[in-house]
């Protein structure tokens, strides 16, 4: 398998989910959209897109959760979405219009020691197990405009860890993996009632 | 084990999670708390506390995500905060202040095959496996009133599923189990960053 056919798989987990296990890669990757008038100075806008971190996204409204596990990896996960994202959701309106943005939140994940004593005295042997968001991994956006983003369905893709974009070769992997969701219009999340 | 000992144990998780394990139970309750003028209809006010489901609720701001496995049961967790607890959980201030509501949102976890089938072809044999919310478990609160509920640490607790609470029973288990968090104001959950 090819790395770029791995990261295209990784890519469309999640909202675009690519980072789950590309997370060093991102961490360390240069920001190559650096603009230039800060030559010292990272860009805090994601490449290709020209997306930055959407102000105040940690107050929107809750789409859905999530949980992305296997090998090393386990992620708690949840989305949320703009008022106008939120909207659309409810009303399962397709394609979902211009101005809606939905951020995926991923943190990994972290076993409860606090609630697991609590479950293991009332429960001995019954195995269950709780866990919680621990640190957080990444943050993801997607940002719908059929005229800025026409040539990749109409969504703006970005990835964020520790508020820094990740690379362009991640950010090429993002709108090939959310093709199989092209029904819906390339979102993956559903709404939790 | 005795049967209180049993839910006193189950109620520990979550916010007051009693009704993980006790989901047929609480939706075979009774509504004990029904009001005297409305003999045939059930109680919209879950019993003891006397709260009912908060106007709006779903539409509060993220506090965290939880999983909570073991046995046959699966569940993904959200838990959202009205504007005082948020505001209170992101201070760090305790004890959290009279109007103060928390509200756990419980999920059946319900596999994704749609990120199963991209990660399976990504990467054959990784054993990465997706899981979102499903069909919806319970509903349960958090309400601060340091004056109305001083005999159980300021707080009132309420569960319902589809709407309907749960048995008086059930609520007898909330506080006992919140106890051991104690020192975080009784309050399990912790804000995600």
């Amino acid at each position: 398998m090819t790395r770029h056919a791995a990261a295209q798989a990784l890519g469309a987990l999640g909202v675009c989910v690519a980072v789950a296990v590309c997370t060093l890669y991102v961490t360390k990757s240069t920001a190559q959209g650096a603009r230039e008038n800060l030559p010292q100075a990272e860009s805090s806008a994601a490449p290709i897109y020209g997306i930055t971190i959407p102000a105040g996204y940690r107050d929107w409204r809750l789409i859905s959760v999530a949980q992305l596990a296997g090998g090393n990896l386990k992620q708690l996960r949840a989305q949320l979405g703009n008022d106008i994202a939120i909207k659309a959701f409810r009303e399962g309106k397709l394609p979902f219009p211009d101005g809606a943005i939905i951020a995926a939140l991923h943190w990994n994940e972290a076993a409860s020691h606090d609630n697991d004593k609590v479950l293991a005295s009332g429960f001995p042997g019954a195995g269950l197990q709780s866990s919680v968001a621990g640190s957080a991994v990444n943050v993801q956006f997607m940002v719908k405009d059929s005229t800025k983003y026409a040539a990749t369905g109409g969504w703006g893709f970005a990835d964020f860890t520790n508020g820094k974009p990740g690379d362009e070769a991640l950010h090429k992997t993002c709108f090939p993996c959310h093709l199989p969701a092209k029904d819906r219009d390339f979102v993956f999340a559903r709404y939790a009632r």
